[in-house]
């Protein structure tokens, strides 16, 4: 499977004066949209529906709804004259849009065998032309609005590739036959590296996106100051083997580890329903097993420790007299000199399971592995302001309850990630490829 | 489509000198297995895997759990050295036999995208297959043994084809494209007829299944003697149009018409999301539509009122000054002299939607069309005795919490009805096809 | 403690001829009155809001709701210029009596801490001498209809009577202090004596309260003709020893033995919190302890087994090749010629918790120590009907999903119980006093 | 009813040298113990054990459980010999310390008839008196621990006695009944002045508490730099009539100003059972009428609007142009020269419910009113530690999923609130006496 495009696509000019070519905002387009296909290439047309909790949506409805963000915010609005493919799907894969109209009901997108995947492709097709006229005939009054808009829609769409495939893992976990998303083999680990600190000085700091520097969400702006006290962080995650060892010192077990509201899920039995251990651990006959997108494999104590919860992490932490960082320190880490120019997306993500060491570079479990708890709440930063209108909603209404992620993962699209990235989940939440970065105060 | 065999197919001889030929046991099998597949043909790949609550089934679900039942219960003990078609399926395809081993959760069976549909029907042949070779050499020995057992798994069966059509009809329902499974459109009703009534005196009645007459369930004996006071029935099901009548009086609303367990559902909001109604009920600008399996269609009066919980039936008939018949007093009304013989399963299910008059005799309406709640609470007969071993959960571990409707209906597969015949569901269900038949003391 | 009165109160003379004496009346009813206050003898202030489940009611609601019954169906209709005692006490303390109005939450009857304990009895009070002056003045041309109601209420007054009881022992089993209601020490129970049986013929029986034979509720009418085949029944409950042995027998483990209702309860943890085990029934350093009445005390194997949920007392019996009888079953046993003058209420309830033996006669057990599952679902009667208005709420709306019991506990009122008296719960009930009679095929 | 101590007491004295008098902690001590008890005036013997929902405690719970707190905390560590009152109670009135032991659910607190409230009031006395001698021999070796230990203690009694008020709220507002706490009147109010701002310009902050300056919790430190950019903040809070303004103005039904997890909150009905409105708003005949600690009154549009939750006050920002202030804003706001000496402690807590201009300086509202609701989830200070052992429990594991409240209300406690504490709170939660202050960037 090739990745969407070598270099990370550019759809607007920072030169006002310049014209935007329209073919070549297509060529961006088609290739993102592109790559949400090929993801699909392991599936059987079975897979596409499944949907095992209400935070997961099914492959399909990632395909159609990524389809319906440029249909509503693009086409029914800039081009003229277009017929919306189906009068039922505005309704049908608006996921959160209440400024759009009602929805249907996110827990139950798994009963739709209606429309087929072969449908929902049409509907792809469909959509796909339709915009291609709209960027052909690019309209110099909205091209700046339509640009923007198709860069959104495509970040949007790269979301949900990573969706796609923790969505796709959960449900098959609950299927005891364990489907394999990839036939490659993992590659056998060599034992991890110790553990090294970085260590950054307080003061001042400047946090949230740089506007000079390509597309951000609106959730990573404006950048602003930030006073960061000295602290050290991790130069790489939390093994499986280490948190083994948590486990084996009865850490799920210890209260004094954890948070309230954690410990609290725990004797709710949310964690994991076959063992107290990380979502996808089972035991058989003594060995761990994992489960992962390439299989169920043995428990391999030198690859990173993953799908924890923000509780999980945060008790894993304490056991280790750390904590998780916030995550004004994980940007001032990660954008350091000496790490700053060294995250590259990979052209091709070669594997679907994080592995320490396969990046070139000494630091490279810093970012594109495993997204980062941070001890951080999503809140919005100072001055910040959602968009006008419907897309407003993309970010902003899901200020609450949350905890800001960072660093990317396996899963996360090439191109997609950088240091400013917000990503963001409820604490308890499992289901990402998730992991921890230890931090201490200096 | 063509029914499994014009003649409701015998498995076994009454004369135990006869010889039983396993050609003709295999005949019957493949007749009703086939009817089976034939019954997905309106089906895409994506409708195979729907599950939209606990109490349904996928159809590809019960397309192996059938296979399944063959596979346990007669490969697995009398065919020597089968190899079972996959080590897991035992686990899978396991409905609620403890006494064969554990259960994949029964609400996750729409979790199970693999094995894929393709896959399951290999597992039919594989099955079909084993048990056509182990009819062929039918062991006299055992002879009998798996005639009977092969009889059971094919009632078995036409069993789970009554459910494909009820459960794929509840999960189509929740999508609002409201698919189709018949294209032939519902033909034109007439008015319905005038009520009238058998009666019939109090006297001691013979009730249960004669067992010089063929097959039937356990439940369905010992024939014996129930006291049967004066009674009488009506002629024919309720029809929407009374049901509407019933509404429009308020019935909904009026507590002194409901059993208080009903009472309290309708105030949880069980009956039907969309409106005050039963199940398949919407309205749209004032109009009834109903949703049936030859698509979504306005509401005739003329036809028979179905999808009522018991509940709805109760206050139904308490709104006539009337009641639900007890099961015994509806097996001595279907028996009579003049009925007895009139019951014909139809050669070939014309339509999956109840009509009035579509059947040939005057006492049309009496079975066929709908299963009919009785007030009946489903208890064993006396000195019932279920089967020994795992067989023995068929039907015995049921008789709690259950009423008994009889009757059959549009969906109950050919040669499959009996009048002894004991169905049973909970008084709330409401997704099976089912109706109302008044009666009063005489 | 004293009972209400030596003889059953008889409120109505059946001599039509006769005069009603109402002082008489008044005399029967204080009886009952002051009983139910008596009964509170033990209880702290503290005590009377308890509400540990939604079909619990606190003490002081029973006191209150009693007294609502008589203001609502004889005060209201029947005293002239009566005036109610508190407006809102129409809304608190209806039951369950939509003809009436709407009632407060069941299930939050425990947040009424106003009106207090003495208000409440203020109430009582105030009804009270209004209900007197009533009946001294009793009015001809009603005196039927109000004799009846005050029969009527004075029966419902014993029932809660009971309830009070068994509502008090569940909502202190919630207390780990396990607070006694009696400090009367139970008193040390001899081998309990083998069981033997009663056998009887099949054959057409009446069944149903003989109308000439004083006061009964509804759902005991009509007397009408069942035909019984031949059964027997154990002459004593099961006691708490053989319950054990069907315990260390894996009984609470082995499926085959259970409904499949029943079953379910089990795995979702619904029979104990404790243990698997009986309600009440407690582990502490590997002895059994059972919660009562008079306190915790040691599990004593030679008294009856009691507080077993339907599941229990039949999944008890399959393991002993039996079955619960059914009501018919019970009710021709008991009122056979040997036992029918047999049971007597006793003047003085001595112990609230089941023993052997304690009745002067061979049969003793048969009646009045605990209530008896039978297999009977709670249905109507033949031609059974309700009466008119609110009061047609009394028992009818409730024949759905409930079990019929027979018997008495000890916890039923003096002069409260007869042979033809059908209680009736639901199977997964476990708070009555509820025991096991074993039943057989003849 | 006159409040515990003129000056708020002080255990320590900062001048290590300077004997501790055991006497004067003594006294302090036994000011706020006598506190407790004199808020409980109005309650009848019922009412002490209402639990209306989890998060709420019965009035006896918590008069127990501060009890329990010092027994637990200074008896049994530091007083030799001591007995504890009573086996059970390190069971029973443990709330949420892992570190001590299990705990009685939480959930069922309401169910502890036993101990009576006479004898909780003797556990108090036991209690007290234990502590008096233990404080007149005052160690010296242990001496600042103990007096450490004993703030600690009052102060954590003091947040139950506003929880004694908030819990006492709810629970009666279940009672049609609307009991009254106080018999005071509400004072007619004044027209509310208009809304006027404080700015504040952009720079590095102080924020916790000055350790110099007497108690605090945990985690008000440490005392550390944030940088704060320019904003505004309201003098004082949001009115009953402006919220019912946003309410006529369709502010529930409007989905553009609610925080995601608030919508889906609204449309679980979660707010309040009788109406779209603050959760004791109801509305009778058209008027709107609020239930308070001095009975349900009509709703004046000129007192401070209360009992909000998070997304209740942020959607009211919104739809004002404002947003939420941080908790850091708010720090700043409140201690800037013009006001940080300005807030006094009421000797004596006038009225149950807020009011404006009650006070007498010009910003009176900006504390002791209402616990204004900031956008700061709450969260560590960098650097901060909890306590070792058990007493590390009391803050430190609820950092997740809550927002901070600053100001302290009219429940607060005389004495116990300062600028720098840190009350917390769910987003959803809406019986604390909560309430809306409006901010705005600069």
């Amino acid at each position: 499977m090739s990745a969407p495009s070598s270099a990370p696509f550019k759809l607007r000019s920072k030169n006002p004066d310049e014209i935007i070519a329209g073919s070549l905002l297509a060529k961006a387009y088609l290739s993102i949209r592109q790559y949400s296909e090929r993801l699909c290439g392991p599936l059987e047309i079975e897979d596409y529906g499944l949907q095992a909790m209400a935070s997961t949506s099914p492959a399909k409805w990632h395909l159609a709804h990524t389809t319906w963000f440029f249909e509503t915010f693009l086409l029914k609005p800039y081009a003229p004259g277009y017929q919306p493919f189906h009068p039922e799907y505005e309704y049908l894969f608006n996921s959160y849009y209440n400024g759009v109209g009602n929805q249907y009901p996110r827990d139950q997108r798994g009963l739709l065998s209606r429309p087929t995947v072969a449908e929902v492709y049409r509907y792809r097709r469909y959509v796909d032309e339709a915009l291609c006229e709209l960027l052909d005939a690019l309209p110099s009054r909205s091209a700046d609005e339509i640009a923007t808009r198709l860069e959104l829609g495509c970040h949007h769409e790269q979301q949900h590739q990573e969706l796609f495939h923790t969505d796709l893992k959960y449900c098959w976990f609950q299927n005891p036959l364990y489907p394999a998303y990839s036939d490659v083999p993992l590659p056998k680990s060599a034992p991890v590296a110790p553990l090294t600190w970085q260590s950054i000085d307080g003061q001042l700091q400047q946090i949230g996106h740089d506007s000079e520097n390509g597309f951000c969400f609106d959730n990573e702006l404006p950048r602003h100051q930030q006073y960061v006290e000295g602290f050290r962080i991790a130069d790489r995650l939390v093994s499986n083997g280490e948190f083994l060892a948590f486990m084996e010192d009865g850490g799920y077990g210890r209260s004094d580890l954890w948070l309230a509201d954690g410990w609290a899920a725990l004797a709710a039995g949310s964690v994991n329903s076959h063992a107290l251990a990380p979502l996808y651990w089972l035991q058989r006959d003594g060995q761990w097993f994992e489960y992962t997108l390439h299989g169920l494999v043995e428990l391999d104590p030198n690859r990173p420790a993953c799908h924890l919860s923000a509780y999980e992490a945060d008790a894993f932490a304490r056991w280790n007299d750390c904590r998780l960082p916030t995550e004004f320190e994980w940007e001032v880490s990660a954008t350091r000199g000496d790490t700053k120019s060294e995250y590259q997306s990979p052209e091709e993500p070669a594997l679907l399971h994080p592995q320490f060491g396969v990046q070139s570079a000494q630091k490279a479990n810093v970012a594109g592995s495993l997204w980062q708890w941070t001890s951080s709440a999503y809140s919005p930063y100072p001055r910040f302001k959602a968009a006008d209108g419907a897309l407003g909603e993309y970010n902003g209404k899901f200020m609450a309850n949350q905890l800001v992620l960072r660093g990317g993962s396996v899963a996360t699209s090439p191109g997609h990630y950088r240091h400013s990235y917000r990503n963001f989940f409820y604490p308890q939440d499992q289901w990402q490829f998730t992991g921890v970065r230890l931090a201490q105060d200096l």
